[in-house]
């Protein structure tokens, strides 16, 4: 259980993916297994941000918000811009890649491997030590899994979690099979805007923020929003730009600070500065840090 | 022609996809198409990049650096990092989804359409009038239009360009079928650090420079940097933060601003001060602007 918050026995937690999917694991590191009630699987990341705003039956959400090599995940960064969500927690996961097949199957009896292409580039050293297995992309390292099971595959391998391996019933073959070991994924935990989270109170530091904002149309806009914070001494984690849905080559910027945004003096007169420099802005939220 | 470059007779350029990708028809957009002796489909960008760096069959590549609605494209920005190219102009298409299938079939014999998931994502408003299709994902665009032309499908259609149906010999059931019609994509010409480009020595106003840089570990480094710029009141027109190879959470900045590298003083001055802070700099070039 995280110690920020207080989660009542009942919770649900969405994710992209089908079941096993790396977001699944990084749920079960943040909240603990044995505290999530039930994790609701959704092909899409609307559909999840959808759940979480528009039905009761999700309580939170947990997002890839950024790859350590494959940098951000735009279409979540445009739905917490797009919806009223708000961030309350984070967590990265290592992402290990594991080679799955059917119970008593041995790794010389393999001739086709098959996973996410991402999954499959990633574990290039490794494959390249196999040059008679053909290559088959997949939408879903999960779902590659879940095809050997479903389809009972004799001499195909699926590139997934360890995970996966358990919850289709697979045996692992190999694991750690990716070339960087340092390879992680950060994930963003998120509920609906008006949900209150209990527990958090006393905490004072080693807190993140993440805001949203756009700037006004000309040189140096930029640098004058982003001096709100280095006046102050406060260092920025991260800054994304993002384009703003049909105003081509206008951008909206994503930024993480060190700091709580309501509960640090010197972060909320950030925020009201930087309120009278951009033409939007919106704070997501603040939440305990989680990386070194 | 593009006016700033004298391109021989020979020319070569080489793009990612399969022949009839938008990506060809920014080639066409930029160098005129009766000036392209040979365009050349490859299947990986780290393939392109490898062309132009590594063999002499192949004179330029155009590449995808950022679409107006999805961002940038992450994979590109990091060659441009690790490898010795420069670019040398830029050309932004609008990208236009046609539905194409055999020649003599009519729109009422489709059952299945085809293509990159997010051009069926973009053709939401369409698809979803025509409820009955199955929809199938395939791993580009054009591809799905050669898949249709090389298995002989009946009732199937594909989501591509149009020269995807002129390339392969299809019908043009629709155009114009994405959601949004300002949809665009801007690409970089790039080619070996070491080519030389003529017809550029006159040129004085109306450029653009892309950089690359990253800064040390400290409180406002980034504003610092970003300071060379807004303090001689040049302007920004893309900031993108990517993650470094096996440094998770490091991050280095690709940069564009209005002028040229070299030969505008402003900017001499600001790379200048840029280098005495930041711990890596790359200038990748400068080149005619194309963007309103």
């Amino acid at each position: 259980l995280n110690s920020a918050l207080q989660l009542s026995e009942s919770s649900a937690v969405a994710f992209q993916g089908e079941l096993g999917a790396y977001s699944q694991s990084a749920i079960y590191a943040f909240f603990g297994r044995d505290k999530v009630r039930k994790v609701v699987p959704l092909p899409t990341f609307s559909r999840v941000f959808e759940n979480l705003c528009k039905s009761s039956n999700v309580d939170y959400a947990v997002v890839p918000i950024e790859n350590s090599v494959a940098g951000s995940v735009g279409e979540v960064l445009d739905l917490l811009l797009s919806t009223d969500v708000k961030i309350i927690g984070e967590i990265s996961i290592p992402i290990h890649h594991a080679l799955l097949a059917q119970i008593n199957t041995s790794i010389d009896q393999i001739r086709k491997v098959i996973s996410h292409p991402q999954a499959i580039a990633q574990c290039k050293v490794f494959l390249d030590s196999k040059t008679s297995w053909q290559q088959v992309p997949a939408y879903d390292t999960a779902g590659a899994a879940k095809m050997i099971k479903e389809q009972n595959l004799k001499d195909t391998a699926a590139i997934a979690s360890e995970l996966a391996a358990e919850i289709y019933g697979l045996e692992i073959l190999e694991r750690d099979i990716e070339d960087d070991h340092s390879n992680q994924t950060r994930f963003v935990v998120i509920t609906h805007h008006d949900r209150e989270i209990y527990g958090e109170e006393g905490a004072q530091s080693g807190y993140k923020s993440s805001i949203l904002f756009s700037t006004h149309h000309e040189p140096g806009a930029l640098v004058g929003a982003l001096s709100v914070f280095s006046s102050r001494n406060i260092n920025l984690t991260k800054i994304e730009s993002r384009p703003m849905k049909s105003r081509p080559w206008e951008y909206y910027f994503y930024v993480d600070f060190e700091g709580h945004a309501s509960r640090d003096e010197n972060c909320t007169s950030a925020i009201e500065e930087l309120r009278r420099k951009t033409s939007e802005l919106k704070v997501l939220g603040s939440y305990k840090r989680k990386n070194a």
